[in-house]
């Protein structure tokens, strides 16, 4: 029953109209990479998800998986969609060509590939998007011999990876784990230890399961100074003995390598992507990186997986948008309050009533903004690859700006979308049949993996507001304000555009006071983290908004335009004006919370 | 793993400080019901709930119901603690000492009994709230041979009842509905049509199913004036050929009165609680009320299950609330940010964090501010009945206007409470082993159900504000308006005191642009119903706290009180501000939503 509509149209508008995305990848060295190309990719990855992912989705949510023994198996449906997969080539889009990969920028995976593969079928696409983030990180960090022997089959997806972080009593903060890493006289470590929450850590769709693993190697130091990224394969090669890897066949030894699975977790939603509790006994693994500087690798990793993580919200709030429209299309109930609209039905259609275009806009807006601001960011990690160190300044403080955004706010808006979806279509939103309820469950992991939206927010005020004496957001401000001043007479774009300067004005005064108050006391900042998160985050959107508003402008009459300009009324109109009430949160300060007895709560 | 704290002294401090409980309910007549009493009645019931009900509510989700051959079999842990509940008297506090009930006042069972029932375990406590609305209905409204047959086994909960409205084109709109009743010689209907979503419409914990169905016999007007209100039992008496029920034993017939379940739908929560699609082929019914009118009727039930509805918002939203805090207090993660608090543990305590606190604080305070407002309608629901018309006048226009605020914005708060209690637990949240997934999937569908919350918006701000010449309205400013002028110089109050007041002038300059905008266009009104009435909700829950402040103020020193003083400083400097961004959006009118090209979403 589940319908979906991929928004090509708008990809196309994004990356050829709005943002000079073949321009930009194409003077970083994508010489081949054109418009027609990125044309064919996004409708290519659409065809695929449509036919070959969309269809296993209902199913993975009502069959799950098996857990016995310490095997999970997947079901056969999740198997033959998993390797199409493989076989169309469509797991390794950015991997290097040298890899096998296709080699096309990352934009294209960071933001198109996500957004659709979680539309169709989200339980599956976290497992690609978890590989490829490990092959990533040991590409960009590993000794050589480890690149030849994985890279390869991370990239096509016949191996899989994972980021084994969290232990039972350690998420936030990492600083407390107490898996262990003892050097071999090899090179080598054996890793042993206890991780939680490991996503796809088993599961029999791949050869053999690469984790990365967080341990605390002898002589680090205290917290998380003295953690170190391992990687740890669940089947060792069959004719490895000892040292490093080089030389090595690609054939597996069928005995483990002390990697178990000792337990998933049932959960709300995901049902086919496997949760798993791992134990690490004494398995065999390889240091990745600078010893006791594993901390900052894996924040690369989970930089690109906060951004796949947004990419999640707007997938699925997409999907359930899609569905709810589709079901409110055939739904009539009562008159319109200006008069009967269509005599001959029982009842008008219900995109009469105002309060179901309400909900409606609302979820739509929120896509397409977010989906907006998502393209830029997609460009931006290809722009901090750039030769030029300025543009690569710019992109780098930008995408550390951005992240923590992207993830909390796509997260928060996709789940508010996807309960909106569900109440326009009333209790046909809350049965199994149509499929929004498994979006809705699928979404909320969202807000809390990859580091919760509160942490998210705390990255944002705590840190990258004030990182490098406010470079970050400078990077920002820049082209914001020259957007404002720019726009200050153009016909037609007061509306878009005061608003917006009152906001960044607002934005302004709200960060002088953060840092100010911030300085004297910490809570401060991070009482206001959340609502300051949320704040910046509408700022973001509006100026997408203002700037796609614009360009609209100019097409006025083209009924694709016209929604656009209609959309970013709403946006201001409707969803903006928020920002009011979160800033009179942000300057209430900490003393409501902190002042309220502990045993009181 | 499933914890709950029942708000045993905060009730107390509700019906014993905040109201005059025991002195109104006296005044109208319930002589002998006295302090202690009630304190018995909600420790007794709490007792129950956590003995009784807690245990199994876990269990009736991951069981569920079976429905096989038309026939729903409950888990037979459902019957046992059901049938406890109809020995120990629990489903029939308020019902008439004549039908066996225990003839307590409306409030107890609307307000307490309510949260704790569905905190407890809402999949079961369904049915007996429904079975009391039937009751009511049918005592008040039903002939006298009705009374008499059916009112004591519904009191007791032998006999189980249902709303029957929905059909599966018609549930926001009953006007179209198609269901027929044939009026037949003898007085009795002949009743057919399909229904769906229908709580309860079939199960094996109560001997007999009581429908009140809503049908079109001949000779009615179009749409909703056409309607009646119809009786129809699962079976009918054995010895019933036709006529009246005078002198009709409650031995019941074998073969089923054409009442047949023809399916149940699988949804996202309340497992055990049946939803179904109900047949009624040429079954035999009563009129209940006059012809032709059953819809005002039905509404009188409906009200009551609004409110109900409105409390298992808070019964879920506090039930999340506890657990996520009992799991707060165990959990450390990270250091205090204005040092160390715990030198001798790994890391402090969660609580030291302001956004935990912050998410916390957000339930607790929601859930504290909903409760008093709830005690406040539940009182006036007796008063309704008062000899006194003054009295009894103005608690109709309060319980008319409060009812769908109690529905709609109870529920989106115990919606956004139980996923803000999940967020502070993290991944443990997500998991099914602490339940609180469990409380986020159930409390979904009391935004849906009783009418949506849209609708009731649209109830609020196009019907109850204008009713009468605004006179409901009227009833609420006379209070809320005495009390801030009295307030103007009590020391301590003006935290309180100011903004409410600002929030109340607000109120009016809403309303007056409402409905005078409304006037030309009633598409203004409807567009901004929703936040209209978020924004009048804000204001009752701010004057509920002012109130409870004021309280509080003159116990300072008292753990209890300062808590509550705390409690109502969070409520208006961190919740409150969100009715400037609702203003905005109401003041910003239907264009952007109206003037949306409909082909275009």
């Amino acid at each position: 029953m589940v319908v979906w509509d991929p928004p090509i149209r708008d990809y196309q508008f994004l990356y050829h109209e709005l943002l000079p995305a073949i321009e930009t990848v194409q003077r970083l060295g994508y010489t081949d990479f054109d418009a027609d190309f990125l044309d064919s990719l996004i409708e290519g990855w659409a065809t695929h998800c449509e036919e070959v992912w969309l269809p296993i989705n209902q199913l993975g949510d009502s069959e799950g998986l098996k857990f016995e023994d310490g095997k999970i198996t997947m079901p056969q449906e999740f198997k033959d969609a998993y390797h199409q997969g493989i076989d169309e080539g469509w797991l390794s889009t950015t991997c290097d060509p040298e890899h096998g990969g296709m080699g096309v920028p990352l934009f294209f995976q960071a933001v198109t590939w996500a957004e659709f593969g979680t539309s169709a079928c989200m339980a599956l696409s976290v497992l690609p998007a978890l590989s490829i983030g490990v092959y990533e990180v040991l590409v960009k960090h590993g000794r050589q011999d480890l690149i030849d022997h994985f890279a390869t089959n991370m990239a096509s997806g016949i191996w899989s990876g994972t980021m084994c972080l969290t232990e039972p009593h350690s998420g936030t903060d990492l600083g407390i784990i107490e898996t262990k890493a003892i050097p071999q006289e090899d090179g080598s470590y054996r890793i042993s230890g206890s991780k939680c929450f490991i996503t796809y850590g088993e599961h029999d769709m791949a050869e053999n399961i690469v984790h990365l693993v967080l341990a605390k190697a002898p002589g680090g130091g205290e917290g998380t100074r003295g953690i170190s990224l391992f990687l740890v394969p669940k089947f060792l090669p069959d004719d490895w003995k000892s040292g490093g890897l080089d030389g090595i066949s690609h054939s597996l030894s069928s005995e483990h390598n002390g990697v178990i699975c000792s337990g998933t977790e049932e959960k709300m939603g995901l049902h086919a992507s496997p949760t798993c509790v791992m134990s690490f006994e004494q398995s065999t693994g390889w240091l990745v990186g600078p010893l006791h500087g594993g901390m900052p690798l894996m924040f690369e990793m989970m930089n690109r997986e906060r951004l796949a993580t947004g990419l999640m919200g707007v997938g699925l709030a997409h999907a359930a948008y899609v569905n709810s429209l589709a079901w409110a299309r055939e739904r009539r109930q009562g008159r319109s309050l200006r008069g009967i609209q269509e005599p001959h039905e029982a009842a008008d259609n219900i995109l009469v009533h105002p309060d179901v275009r309400r909900m409606l806009l609302e979820a739509k807006v929120n896509n397409e903004g977010c989906r907006a601001l998502a393209a830029w960011i997609g460009l931006l990690l290809d722009q901090m690859h750039s030769d030029d160190p300025e543009e690569a300044e710019m992109a780098t403080a930008l995408v550390a700006l951005f992240t923590p955004i992207a993830k909390a706010h796509f997260t928060d808006l996709g789940c508010e979308t996807c309960s909106t979806a569900m109440q326009v279509m009333g209790g046909a939103g809350y049965i199994s049949e149509y499929g929004v309820e498994q979006f809705y469950r699928d979404v909320r992991i969202s807000k809390i993996w990859e580091g919760t939206n509160g942490i998210q927010a705390l990255d944002l005020a705590g840190r990258k507001i004030t990182q490098d004496f406010g470079k970050n957001l400078r990077y920002l401000m820049w082209p914001l304000t020259e957007f404002i001043e720019e726009n200050r007479d153009t016909p037609g774009m007061a509306e878009f555009n005061k608003p917006l300067h009152q906001g960044v004005r607002g934005l302004q005064q709200l960060t002088l006071l953060m840092i100010a108050e911030g300085m004297a006391n910490p809570n401060f900042l991070a009482a206001g983290a959340t609502d300051y998160c949320r704040y910046m985050s509408n700022i973001l959107l509006g100026y997408m908004w203002a700037k796609m508003a614009k360009l609209s402008l100019e097409k006025k009459g083209d009924p694709f335009y016209d929604a656009k300009l209609a959309s970013a009324r709403f946006f201001f109109k409707r969803i903006f004006p928020e920002t009011v009430g979160l800033a009179a949160k942000i300057q209430s300060g900490p003393k409501s919370l902190m002042d309220y007895p502990a045993e009181m709560f």
